[in-house]
This record gives structure tokens, sequence and C-alpha cells, in this order.
């Protein structure tokens, strides 16, 4: 391509410029955007942020200006660079566990380190003896070992106990044999496994004297120290391109009677005993669980946060379109009038469209934050109460059943909602990013919009950790049992059978939720849906004896509504908090007030026809939620929305999107890189169809970056 | 990679085969596979598509193996290739219009001549003269011409009004002078135009001695039609990859007062006298309102067929899938219960999930397909009354105003059914793809399934040809407008002003629609909806005085639910008709019948709220459509499903899916893709952070297609 010439360098976007519109946009609101970064991050995570993004953005090879480029074999190899010179800035500048987690943050993509850094030395740790601590986990930590964790197989996906994989414990020389009976019993989307690791924790099932014991953890070898080839009877390699999540290298393995010690089966919750031959069974398997709440607390707090980097490139961008369009409504035009309708309704609409669509999933990323936040603070209470519980029965000191059962029905509370939440949360994230990447029309279809990949990464999010579809069944099953417990008086006491039981109290007088009027009222709204579809759930499971296959859209129902209650309800608590009051002026208080309502009663009208159905409110209630409340609310808060976004605080670094620019320059950016970084601009063709020439020049290859 | 280890090779998935599941389901069904696929497509489309496909499978260009993995610049390499050798090919076998079209269907992927042969050429021949035919229709025909048609703009969306693009009219020297005065005015998304096109119809803002007389197409030569570099004062070039359509190059073109002839304004309607230097103005712009209206047809036509690529890979690898989940149902396990009970229930769910999901969809492809074809006989229709009028009136033969009108009025009807039915068929197909995509679970985010790149191929179709929001208020605008003409009692006599009359008729006395015993009742339920939506709105519009902005939603609700009556009666209407009895079998008849209750009810229920508010149906029979019905329906359609995605006939070579496979070989597809195409496993990298090689052997280019 040639070189762009002076008259292209000197033409600027139509008046007024993106940088202006944004400024005077951030002038209309008086909400105080740093008190409020502060306030959702703290100031230490903010600061993090600034001195680790400094350190990332010197260096080369975390240059991001071709990675919308790039192919497949490319992509990985520059993931590669990247993920060494990561593992070195963190020995270099001593970084922790969070320092090293914000890098990857910013840097935004799947690196094939990923699920060593994770998965593989988290299930050593946790699952490995101290002995297996010293043979296995220091050199993964030294990364002398790069680990991966092989569970998934080809035909089964997250079907535990269906693995096909065997270990054989073989008593004569004390070894266990690790084998592929069929194809299907292939590991498949394993993370780093396939070009990176070297190791892997494979998941197979344990079979000893013919006799099957159900999937267990082994430690294997895969590729030589090396040579990095695969070792004799190991076949392994990359599965091929996805969706999204191509910088890293999801791997397949198939093993062929792979002999391995005793010592790399992790024994700390079972083990078979070399000397009897003897299965010993696991203990303790909660406290895995309780892993999985983690884990399942981290995605909703996350799922404010990646929905957010959506909401924010979609509102700059329509602030800088948005005036274009209020530029042209004054008509010029003569005689086309059919064609000026037309336009006009279309400009109309794209303002009106974009506050319906995108001004409540601003809100939702308030909620989900805060919703977050709170199961994280539930998580380490109910850590705290297991572990005070668990000091004392071991100390002797006398614990009764009663402590012990407080701690576990904690953490089973936790657990379902933890459930219930991935679901929504990661969902939210999820279909939200999809309606922020729509709402910015054409140009939202460009990668250079930085949400199509953003969606596409995130995806698989919406399937691990448990399937959305699933994770709703075991929320349903929890408030059935908890339904139960309260009809037969003996349910514990916490928050679900507290509304359970204000409902069966009020539910032949009928509820008056003040929606409109009263938070705590809108908050009650949602108790009382959801209370209504359990004890309807249960009159179907219990009382007309449905199958629970027939039932499988009321659970999913069910949770979706106990769910969207738990957000309202912790976005409600958050806003009666000291701190909040502490640390923001009453402009920013009132404007996430205004937030919390949006969410509340656009979720109650989007839901409506539940809520009346539960008698939680009248149908006239909700036609004026919608009419007046939420019309009224969008027009407040959409002078803010400019501000809020600015205060989840995306670098434009790790944004890396045109149309999300902090300073407005949407178009001079989306020019500059299809005309000056485009690789495709270097190829010169012959265009007609009955040359066989294809190419006359081909300068693609001067744009691939340069490790 | 090592070569495959003869072990691997003798592996089989776990038993039983895909094969076998396969020709197992289909025997369950008693539906005529052929005859419903010569129904929906006629034996000659059929016979045509075998014809072209022998000859494309012939090609060594067209082979798709490398489709998945290659990165933007190798894709748009080898879709050029393609699209030559496609044109050698038309010209060799004197390929007619549909055979063209049947190949680049069968190829499934856009390609660089896409828009010369579409848009390019229509807008010459339909808005050139003959001497402008003979100069640049001609050549383009012959492909000497590439052309493109360069409208949208960087800051300007779809908005023809707003284009900054000038062409001025110079009188002097009788020439235009096109001109981009801002970075803004950038011609942007233009199909073909990147690396492709030589010549663009440009869309630019007539200037005649200072006054603009609106936009105005130009054609204009932009690229040497030796070198293929660009003229000077153009600048173009590819804007960069996209969420899908890489193969595509998309282009931007920038205008540095460009010079062109007088002859170079397509003046069929509208153009410059040369002598006067005055304007002379357009002519019977509704004739483009018909195109766009013929369009819209054919994208609800073909939106049947494109949900239904989605809904038969879907349905195939759940025949093949859920086998292995029953086969694991027996519990065979000791202990771990809570495991057990887990997996038992994620089956039992896949399952339900999948049927609830993906069935409704199926029912969707044939509502759809049926609708695309009523609509296009419509047009067809409408098409021959306007001829035959206009003929009239040229010939004196005296039409009356009435037969005028009559033409036209029956174009503003299909004009408006065509907006809405377009919003909704290509919203069902998109989002309908995606739910088929994770109705498969991990493996649907595999680019092997097949469905992620035709989901992002498929995506711009609900923006272009108008944006499938603004459509709605079309829509709304021509329903409250035939419903002022039947309170007033002067509306022309159509389905839309009948169902309005009876709905004003009934509506005192109330509707008892027999959603559940009679079909007819059922369509009537839909129409009843539509009504009351139509006069409820025109009550807030014309009583209330509400601002149009304020109801956009409500239009919104009331688009979607006019379209989805138009779909089951058209579908409704297809089980009557005289054909269907004649080409299909009882069997066949009883399955189609029970897809159009299952649409249809499905459809009721979850738009239930607006069903009951309207008083359309009770609140009990939505229950009981739920519970009763569509349970029964769905139990009932799941033994054809096989045969019914069979009968939508794609061939493999098409489908191009692991999990789509007609003869489900899925595991053994999914492995050979990974193991043996995919050029990453070619990489040996060295895993060591603290080593800065990367790559230990680099084998990847071994796997480029060699064109």
């Amino acid at each position: 391509m040639p070189p762009t010439p002076q008259w292209v360098k000197d033409l600027k976007p139509a008046p007024p410029q993106g940088t202006e519109l944004l400024s005077a946009e951030r002038d209309k609101s008086n909400i105080s955007v740093e008190q409020l970064s502060n306030f959702l991050f703290t100031k230490e995570v903010l600061e993090r942020q600034d001195r680790v993004l400094e350190i990332l953005q010197k260096e080369k090879v975390f240059d991001k200006s071709q990675n919308y480029f790039d192919g497949r074999v490319d992509k990985f190899k520059t993931a590669l660079a990247r993920a060494k010179r990561l593992r070195q800035l963190q020995v270099q500048h001593k970084w922790d566990r969070d320092d090293y987690i914000t890098a990857n943050d910013l840097i935004s993509e799947p690196g094939p380190y990923g699920l060593h850094a994770t998965m593989y030395l988290t299930t050593l740790e946790g699952q490995g003896t101290p002995e297996q601590h010293k043979k296995f986990l220091e050199p993964a930590q030294n990364y002398k070992h790069i680990g991966c964790y092989a569970q998934t197989e080809l035909g089964h996906g997250s079907n535990v106990r269906g693995l096909e994989t065997t270990a054989t414990w073989n008593p004569e020389d004390k070894t266990f044999i690790l084998h592929s009976p069929q194809l299907t019993a292939s590991k498949w989307w394993i993370g780093s496994l396939g070009r990176t690791a070297n190791h892997a924790v494979v998941m197979a099932q344990l079979i000893i004297e013919g006799k099957p014991y159900g999937p267990h953890p082994f430690v294997c070898q895969i590729r030589d120290m090396k040579t990095h080839e695969p070792l004799e009877g190991v076949h392994v390699g990359d599965i091929g391109p996805k969706f999204g999540y191509n910088t890293m290298d999801n791997g397949f393995l198939l093993l062929n009677k792979l002999k391995i010690p005793h010592i790399n089966m992790l024994a700390k919750f079972s083990r078979v005993d070399p000397e009897t031959n003897k299965y010993v069974k696991p203990s303790s398997p909660s406290l895995i669980y309780g892993t999985l709440t983690w884990v399942r607390s981290t995605i909703v707090l996350q799922s404010g946060g990646v929905l957010a980097r959506g909401v924010t490139i979609a509102t700059r961008y329509a602030a800088v379109r948005r005036q274009f369009q209020d530029r042209d409504a004054p008509s010029d035009a003569n005689g086309e009038n059919q064609v000026l309708n037309y336009t006009m309704v279309q400009f109309r609409l794209d303002n009106a469209d974009f506050d319906d669509l995108v001004l409540p999933l601003l809100a939702a990323t308030f909620a989900l934050h805060f919703t977050g936040k709170a199961m994280m603070g539930l998580y380490q209470e109910s850590q705290k109460t297991m572990n005070a519980n668990a000091a004392k029965v071991s100390s002797n000191r006398g614990a009764g059943p009663e402590e012990i059962s407080s701690g576990s029905d904690l953490l089973a509370d936790l657990h379902a909602t933890s459930c219930g939440l991935k679901a929504l949360g990661s969902t939210t994230a999820a279909e939200g990013l999809e309606v922020c990447r729509r709402a910015m029309g054409g140009h939202g279809y460009s990668s250079f919009s930085g949400v199509g990949s953003w969606y596409a990464d995130y995806l698989p999010t919406t399937t691990w950790e448990g399937d959305n579809y699933m994770l709703t069944q075991q929320v349903a099953r929890y408030l059935l049992k908890s339904a139960r417990g309260v009809l037969q008086g003996n349910a514990p006491n916490n928050d679900t059978t507290k509304i359970f039981t204000t409902f069966l109290q009020k539910q032949d007088m009928g509820a008056a939720h003040d929606v409109l009027g009263s938070d705590s009222d809108l908050v009650a709204a949602f108790a009382w849906r959801t209370s209504f579809l359990t004890f309807e759930a249960l009159k179907h499971r219990d009382v007309e004896k449905n199958s629970w296959n027939s039932l499988l859209v009321d659970f999913w129902r069910l949770s979706t509504a106990h769910s969207q209650y738990l957000v309202v309800k912790n976005f409600y608590d958050a806003l009666q908090s000291e701190s909040l009051r502490y640390e923001l002026d009453p402009a920013t208080i009132d404007v996430l007030h205004k937030l919390f309502r949006l969410y509340a009663l656009n979720t109650l009208e989007k839901e409506a026809s539940e809520f009346y159905s539960s008698a939680a409110v009248t149908v006239r209630q909700i036609q004026l939620a919608r009419t007046k409340s939420v019309m009224k609310l969008l027009e407040e808060i959409r002078p803010h929305a400019l501000s809020l976004v600015d205060a989840w605080h995306f670098p434009d670094w790790q944004l890396d999107s045109s149309l999300g620019r902090k300073d407005g320059k949407v178009y001079e950016d989306m020019f500059y890189r299809a005309s000056e970084l485009n690789p495709l601009n270097g190829l010169t063709i012959d265009p007609y169809p009955e040359s066989d020439v294809m190419v006359k020049r081909d300068e693609t290859a001067k744009f691939k970056s340069k490790l």
C-alpha cells in the first residue's frame, strides 16, 4: 500500500470533535468520579493498576497493535512470548499474586501459562501431600514444570463420573498404568495442554483389582523436559481454533498404557495403600465445595467488570455519535421527504434505543459488583466459622453438633446462592456485551470496537464452573428443601427461610408493595415473587408429583427470580452501608440510588408476568413502573452515564478500542488502524477472473509483530 | 508434530457408534424425507444443487479443510482465488443466475466479488440510461470492471441524507468533482472495495451552483486498470478485521477533488441537464421501494435456511451425544453419591433442555420458510398488478385511479409486512443460531462445530437493509394508519384491516379463542393480540398525545406481535394448500401440523403477558399450553427431529461441521481436524519462561492451503 498522502493526513472528522463532545458531556455531571472509583475498588487497587500498567506499557512484547489482525498461529506465538515475559517481570519486580492478576487483567487475553498458574498449582497445593508438594509443587512454582489440569474428555463434557481414562493399580511394581481405552477418552479442551505443558494432572478412573473407585487425580509428565516432544505413549496436541480464546492452546491428550509411580497419585484426600493394595477413602470433600463456591463468587464479582467494559465502550461511542445526529437534525433537504422522515425517525430511535438498552446494563454493572463483593464477604465469614469450629473439634474443646452444622449451613446457603448468582451474573455479562455491540450499530461489528473479541473470549464462562442451566437446578433443589423446612418448622434461620416465612404469613392477606414509592418494598416485592415461585414449584413437585424433568423450566425461572432478588437486595444493602455515606458525596450517592431503582424497576418490568401473577404488584403498578419511573430514571441518569463509566477506570490500553477511547478520538483511531496497521492493505491483487495471478505485490509480512 | 502413532489410529469412540445411533434414530420416523425436501425446494432446485456441488467438489481451490485455521490475509487470498474460479466455472458451464447463487450458497462464505455481482450490477442496471449501460454495465458484466456500491460513511452509518461526500457540478467543463471534505466522509464498510474493485458507484451529495440536491449515484474509476494501484486523488483500502465476514474486503474510500465526466452520474431517475446546468427531478421513486421489499422478502425466506443449518447440526450432535448419556445412566459407582446425583441431573437436563430450546427453533425454520415463500408470491403478484396498471395508463386504456392505488396499496402493505418480517426473521435466525451453539455444550464453542463462524457471518443481516429496530417503527406507523382508516371507515380492504374490523366488532363481547383445540382460533388469537396492541398504541398516540419517542418500546412490541401473527398465519395457510396434500403423505403432513402448533403455542407461551392482557386467551389456557400441549408436542416431534433436519437437505460439504455430520462420525471428525489439519500442531515451542527461545521447530507453513 502506498504511503498515506498528505491530503488524507490533513483531514479531520466533521465538527464538533469527539474530544470536545466528551468533555462537554463530562461537564454535565456533578458526581465525583475519583471518589466513586476509590469506593468501588479502593485506592490501593487503583494505584497497583497504575504501577503495573506503567511497567507493561514499556515492553514491546505487550504492544497490542497487531492483536486484532493476527491469525491463530501468530496469536499463540505472541501470547507465549507475553506469558514468558510476564513471568520474568513477576520475578524481577517481586510481584505478589494480586499484582500478577492485575497484569493479566490489563493484558486481557488468556495466555498459555493460564492453567498452570491457576488450576495446576492449586490442585497440587490442595490435593498433594507434603512429599508431593516437594516433588511436584516446588518445580511447578519455579516454572521447571509447566502443568495443566486434564479432566474433560472428548465424549464427556463436564461429566466427571463418565470419564473413560483409566488408572489401573499395578501391585507388582507399585505403579499406576494410565490408559485411554477409546477415542472418546481423549482429554479435550484442556487449557495450556496443546503446546505448552510438560506435565498434567490427569483425572482418571482408579481401578484396583478390577474394581472401579471413581475419578482421581494423577500427575503425569507428558513431554520431554529438554526437547519438549511428547513422551512415548503420549499423543498430545492443540484442539484447533475456537469461537474465542485463541491465544490459549486448549489441548487433547491420549495415553497408551503410560506407567507412573505410586507417588504420582495426589493423595491428600484418598489414596492407594501400597502395602495392602487397598483403597483409602477420601476425607472432607466439603473443602472442594468451598473452593468452587469461592470461584463462583469471583465470577459474580468479575461479571460486573466484564460487562462494564462493553458499557464503557458503548457509552463513549454513543456520546460521540449522538451529537452527529443532533447536528443533522435540522432539515435542509428538498423534496425527498420519504427519505428525510425515515432518517429522522432513525435518529430519534438510536438515542432512545441506546438509553433503553444500555443504561439498564450500566445499572447492572454496579448491581453485580456490589453483589460479588457481598458474596466474597460471606464466603470469608463462613470460612472463619468453619475453621473456628474445626479448631474447637480438633482441640477437643467441645464444639457441639449445632456449631458445626451452623458453619456448614452457612456454606450450603452460600453454595446455592453462588450457583444461581454465577449463572445470572455470567449470563447477564455475556448477553449484555452482545447488546452493547449491537447498540453501536455497524461499527460494533468491527474488531476495533473491542467488544466482539472480548465477548467471544468471555463466553465459556457461562459453561465452566458449572453450566448455567444445570446450576439453576441446584438452586431450585435448595430452595425447595428450605421451603419444606419452613413448612415443617425445622428450618435454619437465614434470609431465605425468613422471606419464606414472611410470605406464608401474609399470603392470605395479599401483599401491598409500594414499589414505586419505597425501596424496601421494592426489595420485598422481589422476595415475594421468589417465595411465590418456590411454593408453586413445591406444589408441582410434592403435591402434584410432577417429574423433576417436567419442571426444569420452572426451576430455571425460580433460580433466576431468586438470584435477581439477591442482586436487588445486595445493591440495596450497599446503599445503606456506613462506608458509602463516609466515602461518597450526596450527589454521587443520589445517582447510585437511581441506578439501584433502575436496575430493580427495569427487571420488574421485564419479568412483569411473574410479578403480577404472584400478586407481588398490580398490573397498574407495572405499567407505571415503565411509563413513569423507568423513563424518568433513564432521563435522570443519562447526564451521568459518561462519568459513571469513567468511574470503572479502564485504561485505554486495556480496552484497546477505537470506539471506547476516553478522549473521544473515535474516527481518527478507526481510520488509523484500518489505514496504517492493517496487513491486508499490504496486498495488491489482480482482480480479473480470467487471470490466474492472484497477488501482484505482497507486503503483508512487514506488519507482523516482531517479538 | 510427529506422525500419528498406530495405537491412536486404532482407537474408536466408545460404543455405540454415532453412525449406528443416527441410523436407529432415522428408523424411528415414518415421514418421507425425500417428499418433504421436494415439497420445500422442488426437485429441480435439489437437482441443481447436486449438479453444482459435483463440479465444486472436484476443484482443489474450493477445498474447505483450512477454512477454520486461516488468518485474515490467507482467508482473503483463498476467497479471491475461489471468486475467480467460480466466475470461470460460470462462463465454462454457462451457469445462469440461480446456478451461480447455488454455488455461492454451497461455498458459504462472502467473496470478494460479492458486491460486484449484486449491488454494482443491479445499480447500474436499475439506475443507468441505455448509454450508461453500454459504457458501464457491459464491461462490468464481463468482469472488465469490478465494482462496488459506496454509500455508508465512517461518521454516518446508514443515514443517507447525512452523507458528507460531495459531487459538485462544474459547468465549465461539464464534469463533477467528487470530494471527501472531512475524515468522517470516508466511505466505510463498502463490500469488495478494500482490495478488489476498480470501480465504485459513489453516493454523494449533488451540488449545483452552491445548492445541495441530496445524495445521488456516480460511477467512479478508483484503481488503475492495469497496475490495480489507486488513482491519483483516491485513498482506498480495507477497513480491517471484523467479528465475521473476514473473507470479504469491506473497504474505505477518500476522494480528493476527483473529476469525472457528466455521463458518470447515473441518470435514469434524476440528472443534471448539461445545457441548462439545471437539476432534473427524479421520477417514480417507488420502484426502489419495490426492490427493497424484494430484498427483504429474500431475507425472510433465507432466514429459515440460515437457522436450519444450526438446527441441523445441533440435532444431529444431540442424537449422538444423548446416547452416551443414557449409556452412563445405570449407576455402578460407590459412595460418591453427591457427584452421581449431580451427574444424573445434568443428563436429564441436557435432554429436556435440548428439546425445549432447539425443537421450537426447528419449528421456526419451517414457519419462516413458508412465510418467505408466501411473501415472494405476494411480491410477484403486486408487481404484476402494478405493471398491468402502468400498461393501461401508458396505453391510455384508461386505468382508473382506484386500480392504480390498488397496486400501490398492495405494495404499501407488502412493504410494511416485509419490514417487520425481515426484522423478526433475521433476529430469530441470528439468536437461534447462538442458542443452537450453546445447546451443544462445550463443543459448540469449537470452530469445528460450524455454527460460530456461520453466526458471525450472518449477524450483519440484522443491521443491513434497514436496522431491525428501525424497521419496526415503519410497521407500527403503517398499522396505526390502517387502524385510523378502519375507525374512519375509509381503509382499503386487506387482511390487516380485516383483523382490525373483527377485533372492533367483538371487542366488547370479548374473545373466546379455543387455542388448544382449534388451529384457526390459534391464528385468530394472534390476530387479536396484534389488533389490541395496535389500538392501545393508537390511544397512546392520538388520544393521550404521547410523543413518538416515548412509544418506541410499544412499537417494537407491536411490530413483533404483528410479524408473529403473519408467520403463524402463513404457516397455517401453507398447511391448507392443495399442493401439500398432493405432494406429501399423511404422516408427514401430521408432523408439519405439529410443528405449526409447536411454533404457535410456544410463541404464545413466551409472549404470555401480551396474550392475556389483551384477553386473547385466559391465564389458564396459557398454563395448559405450556404444561400440556407444548410438552406433548415436544415429545411427539422428537422422534422425527432428525428426519426433519435431513429434509433441509444440507450436504456435509456445505455444513463443514464435525458435530453436524450426516453419518454421525462426530468424534472421529473432531479428532481428525485437530490432530491432522491443525497448523498450530506444527509448532514446537520452548516452554520455559527464562528462555528467550520461543520456537524450537516451526512447520506450520506446510499446512497452508496451496492454491
